[in-house]
């Protein structure tokens, strides 16, 4: 058995971010050299996800107005009594999803036609870190 | 180590719907003879969901008109500029979460006691398929 | 290659409640004995979740809110036609997810630095269990 682990950095420009790392993660999975196995995709700051959905600019545009309407940035949760500011980036994280187990068939990562894997940042500007852990043979 | 990969096919006659797969699941396992170890099962379409929950019938109604009040179908999502009409069913998917990882134990899928394995399709009357891979011992 | 199974029980004093297993797991991890590999915890009762997230008083208590007003505890929803009383519950379960897969380094958990493990119960007051299985080296 092979196990394969690395770890993706991120610094966004923006607070909120949704970045493609589909192209990354099939590079890694050749590195790996695993032809049959599981790959973990895990973000391992708690205002991140991961999303696995469609490269479409008005789609990842629905997405964040949907979140921002359902986990609103506003000032009174109780989280920012710590003097944190982020509470609703927490929120987000919940609904995404922080991770996908993505399949390893044939040396390849077994997506979808349309599925790509994207890290979802929601209190971006600072470096934040993924998990890529593979398991297989 | 053992591994099995299998595709399920999927065309349902309505636009949403809730397929149990829990049966179909645990034939895979037997056919795969694997006694301990992972079965993830994930839509690939980015329109469908994997859901572990209850088979009643009112609680599966009460999830889809729960999925419309949160993530309404409605004309003016940015993606319909695309031509298609299915952005609310990417954001049910992402509430859903589109897989889950089943344990298995002793030769069976390791499940609650009323813990049963649904699709859930949000944009269906077309074929769409789920990859249904294990690794174990 | 090694597997390990474990479940753990919960009988929480009140209705909703989240409890933070990250020791609990760490411990089992190392009796695992394994290195480099996947631990999967997963709710086997349909009206509980796993969250992986901050241990903050505040934003546990922001989560529950929200969750309320998310999917309300209410008295028309369908399941309840059955005798029930808990389809909030259920639908608490989706938003969160039920499960989560932690990956293993160098032996221990490898998790973010503000990542805790929490057992999320919505209908609590009666015995529930959680599995535990980890695959690895």
């Amino acid at each position: 058995m092979k196990t394969f682990t690395h770890y993706l950095w991120f610094e966004t420009e923006t607070r909120k971010a949704l970045v493609n790392i589909t192209d990354e993660l099939s590079d890694l999975v050749k590195q790996a050299e695993i032809t049959d196995g599981f790959c973990l995709v895990s973000a391992m700051h708690i205002t991140a996800a991961i999303w696995v959905n469609d490269e479409e600019s008005g789609l990842k545009k629905d997405l964040m107005t949907w979140l921002e309407e359902l986990a609103p940035a506003k000032p009174d949760y109780l989280h920012h009594q710590t003097g944190e500011d982020n509470a609703d980036a927490h929120l987000k994280r919940t609904v995404l999803h922080h991770q996908a187990m993505l399949p390893i068939t044939k040396g390849k990562l077994d997506l979808g036609p349309w599925e790509q894997v994207f890290y979802a940042e929601f209190d971006g500007k600072r470096r934040k870190r993924v998990v890529v852990k593979m398991l297989g043979v």
